[in-house]
């Protein structure tokens, strides 16, 4: 069976100022070509740190990535350090020299004198194309392992992952144990209630790797076992015992589901906004095609903009407040007139740290929905952070929509 | 010098589904302390692999991070791993377990049986308190040498470095070169941009530590240095060569800036939004404290809502074009009146990866400011995924904005 190592280089990650979202994505997909991925170290753009990890990883792995620290400035040594690892030396490569070439001429300027050692790749290995940058990668086929090297930049290196990458990986290690995977995204439900709806009774006697990922207001599920037909039987279960909850076997997100199914039904939306200021609307519009369903929305957060603009009764807010059901409701059937739509989501409450009072604390939220059919108005406690209170609101009248289209 | 390693424990790391963001933490926390971080590594909930990373760290570091692998469930076996390690068996913490029994009070549930284990440790190690959870942390000082361990969860995990970690190090490890910092955020210049604008003067017979962090729209400088008055030097020179760009000396976003700006000189904002779909209001009100000049806004999506409710006559759409910096001026025109307010940003454009023409391509976007000096148009294209393209309009469009309120 290949393990696979990954090793990141760069002090930037090292000091905190670069999340390693690089490390993430080739874990991600190494393991969906069924090979594990082992072990990650990040070393500094130092040879002997390099030399170190390259020691180590290629005594246990026998898939090995390497990225970052191929550019033109004077720390980017892992092209160096890999060449002295391996003692051979440098060679210049002809081919990717024009490809750099070519690539400053679609950008209109001359090539840098400097970029020219970005040609250079250790003797004993192979090119990989770079077609969004400059910085060549390459491989290198030892005993039966094979490094992989692709520059740090992220949207260079999925490319290349995409393009070079994953074939050469399936094509060296062709005996892999497939297994099939199956991923159900929820909404709705905290992990506790969902590993209790599970139940023991769906984890006994069965041959299966269960993995559960929760983020704020969502929680993916994902399953693998190399019989196909368990993890059908596993998914018709997770649909009965989940229902609404579970909106989805596609990677997608839940506004995606949302937009399919407001196509679908041809169906308009529209939304106003308080607290969570944009953040519905943009989330919303983040699935492309939005136009097709979505009109329009508004950010009313001056009281002032909730009566004119929205036609919410100055006596309902002030006999309510802002935070309350009676204005979600208003607000709500004010965006569905305004916009002339079918559907409309409304989101009042107090996403702190300031304003929240003992009747009505920070993490209070009411979410109004107008349909065809009337308005309901939703009220939910939130607790934690600005952020997390506002992106919580957010998901929630996500799933309230949801919900509707699905009933 | 003190030298640190980051042990992260978790299979969830590894195969992709969970983000590293507590290496990014500890990383940047620990490097404040002016500690250099040297090595990172993620390794499975497995003993042989963990005993591996531990023998390294040891060997390389004299501060060590262990995190993870704490929980109640059999694959948690970070605790029973690092006991075995140093040859010295579990033992009970009395005032840890009266910890936990406490926890679950408060959250109204009765302690789960198997929490009982939360409440063992190391026998040679000291309690770290976790008040957020029910994870134990704990950490042992042996030859020199200070191993940390704390629960993966991000939000237990940064309360219990802030309250235990950080004093802990600092109390070890008393005599650390002591450096000073500077950061500097700057908006509406690439990276290569700003290095020409630096030129090879700023560098030249200067003792000092460099960094430069491109983000989508944004870009961070870093300064490090023993020197606090070079520093002072090179922060008023930065000022000279970035002028406005340099939006701020402080950790804090742009909005925050144009917020205190705002509220400085009493003016009021709204904005319309188009192609980015709520992310301009949204990054506006991430800042607490923004209804204080943040009135309102609309996504107007639709061209029907541009020209009912924004008041963008529908010959200026029809001649022009939604996409056009007509309706740019219009909207923003329209978005002042409506809500009153003294400024007013409109956003309009392509944003892909549909809907693009020659003349229109994707990437193509229009930024409308009113302001009570009257209103200003701004073309810009950029190029890339939707989000990015999205967020690159909506970054111009906030620098924009700033650039008005510092002129």
């Amino acid at each position: 069976m290949p393990r696979c190592e990954l090793i990141t280089i760069g002090s930037e990650l090292l000091n905190g100022s670069v999340l390693n979202t690089n490390a993430q994505f080739l874990a991600r997909q190494v393991s969906a070509l069924d090979i594990d991925v082992v072990n990650q170290v990040t070393c500094r753009d130092n040879e002997v740190e390099i030399m170190q990890a390259l020691r180590t990883a290629i005594d246990r792995a026998n898939l090995i990535f390497v990225t970052g620290g191929l550019g033109p400035t004077p720390d980017d040594i892992t092209r160096d350090t890999i060449a002295r690892f391996f003692g051979c030396g440098l060679e210049f490569d002809p081919r990717q020299y024009r490809q750099i070439v070519k690539f400053f001429k679609t950008i209109q300027r001359e090539t840098p004198a400097v970029t020219r050692q970005e040609a250079f790749r250790p003797a004993i290995s192979k090119p990989l194309v770079n077609r969004f940058g400059i910085a060549l990668g390459f491989y290198i086929t030892i005993q039966r392992r094979l490094l992989i090297v692709l520059p740090g930049v992220p949207r260079e290196l999925k490319q290349m992952f995409d393009t070079a990458a994953r074939p050469l990986i399936t094509r060296t290690f062709p005996n892999r144990a497939r297994k099939y995977s199956l991923e159900a995204r929820i909404a709705g439900l905290h992990e506790p209630q969902i590993m209790n709806r599970l139940g023991k009774r769906f984890f006994r006697d069965r041959d299966f790797e269960f993995g559960i990922y929760p983020a704020i207001g969502e929680v993916t599920i994902r399953l693998k076992s190399k019989d196909k037909r368990l993890l059908a039987v596993l998914k018709r279960e997770l649909r009965e015992v989940l229902g609404l909850h579970l909106f989805s076997f596609e990677n997608e997100t839940i506004s995606e589901a949302i937009g399919r199914e407001l196509v679908r039904k041809r169906l308009t939306l529209s939304c106003v906004e308080s607290c969570t200021g944009g953040l519905f609307a943009k989330l919303i519009t983040d699935a492309s095609g939005a136009s097709k369903y979505f009109k329009g929305s508004a950010v009313a957060y001056d009281d002032k903009v909730k009566s004119d603009k929205l036609g919410v009764p100055k006596e309902v807010l002030s006999s309510n407040g802002a935070v309350s059901g009676a204005v979600a409701r208003a607000l709500a059937n004010g965006a569905q007139r305004n916009y002339g739509t079918s559907l409309a989501i409304s989101i009042t409450g107090i996403a702190g740290p300031l304003g929240g009072s003992k009747r009505k604390p920070v993490g209070l939220i009411y979410v109004g929905m107008s349909s065809p059919l009337g308005t309901q108005v939703f009220e939910f406690r939130f607790s934690g952070e600005r952020s997390r209170i506002r992106l919580q609101a957010t998901q929630r009248a996500l799933f309230v929509l949801w919900k509707w289209l699905k009933s």
